[in-house]
């Protein structure tokens, strides 16, 4: 099985299902894919459908279109979704509010995390995402967390699914109460988030950061 | 089990889980709330916390964004998805590159059942658009859809998620081959297709073309 992925540093959907992926220990091969080459296009659309990073290759099989392949890992590995109906029905609901959703985050704050942390202004759009995503946690970890240190108890797709925005917020400083810091540093306390992050570091790339990467 | 939804004429989204929930059988009540009416935001979001129809609410539990709801039903009624495995992650696949994309065709064809069928001028983004959908449901067809008349055999996810595309191709005389005419032709021939549709021709309120509900 293999993971086809942009690079490291700037690629927040291909971090997704990757994080998922070796959290639950499911064995996978990457291959990665420089952005914003001119050979870029061609080399994704050659491997995915859609023309976009990531995709899963099971075989004949492509999975695209990271819930898509969150879904297939939790066909591999169940405990990526909570347990509990009403639960894991929660999750579905938040990790496709973000699949279509948070999109003037997205633009403003693009995932770089070589960025030394530090706060940007916001515009209104991008408060509003930002509120939305700290209500959300704070629900989901009261909710739901059982006392544990993620969203749903045990790290599973819905923390992947937002990584990259704990991601964002930790590099452009965005102010976040103190129960949503400590869900942060949770995640980037993670095995698998310090591996992706090492080798986001290790990249050379550089990506303006007006030329976001949403 | 309530889905509550926004009016059947316009609002594509709510039409996806309700018709995966009517051809399923899963018995439902459904709220409607008129879209763009003072209070219809905050309406909205007295039940939803994304602020968006549908919801699907079963008791306590708020099942929000579509294709999160499409899932819960799916696991009240399984053959809403394929069985197969690989069939059912291509499944999956698709509906999400729906869930996030495709939002020219969106914007530039709002689903509007009343409209009378009439070709229009379709952009390239557009264009682009319904090229990647007619080889995507060709070739659903044609690998998974098992000589029946729908993408995977019996109507199910992928097919609700796609209804309102079949309404936008239909009303704006966008040109399909054959064969996906008579995908269309299968869908809008639906029991469930068809009792949305009088209601939805039933409804009074007419919203601006240009004013698009995408």
């Amino acid at each position: 099985m293999k993971l086809f992925i942009a690079n490291k540093n700037y690629s927040s959907w291909s971090m997704r299902p990757w994080l998922a992926a070796r959290s639950a220990g499911i064995p996978f091969e990457e291959e990665m894919v420089w952005l914003r080459q001119p050979e870029t296009p061609a080399l994704i659309r050659a491997r995915s459908p859609n023309g976009r990073v990531p995709a899963l290759i099971d075989g004949d099989l492509v999975v695209f279109e990271s819930i898509a392949v969150l879904e297939y890992l939790a066909e591999l590995a169940p405990g990526l979704w909570p347990q509990d109906r009403a639960a894991r029905a929660h999750a579905r609901s938040i990790c496709a509010e973000m699949h279509a959703g948070f999109v003037p985050l997205r633009n403003r704050c693009s995932m770089n995390m070589k960025r030394a942390p530090a706060p940007i202004a916001l515009d209104a759009d991008v408060e509003a995402n930002v509120d939305r995503i700290v209500a959300m946690w704070t629900d989901c970890r009261t909710r739901f967390g059982a006392g544990g240190d993620f969203l749903f108890g045990a790290f599973g797709n819905a923390d992947a699914m937002y990584a990259p925005v704990v991601s964002r917020f930790h590099s452009y400083g965005v102010p976040v109460p103190p129960g949503v810091r400590a869900y942060m540093d949770a995640v980037m306390a993670t095995p698998a988030w310090l591996e992706w992050e090492a080798a986001a570091l290790a990249e050379t790339q550089v990506i303006a950061e007006t030329d976001a990467i949403c």
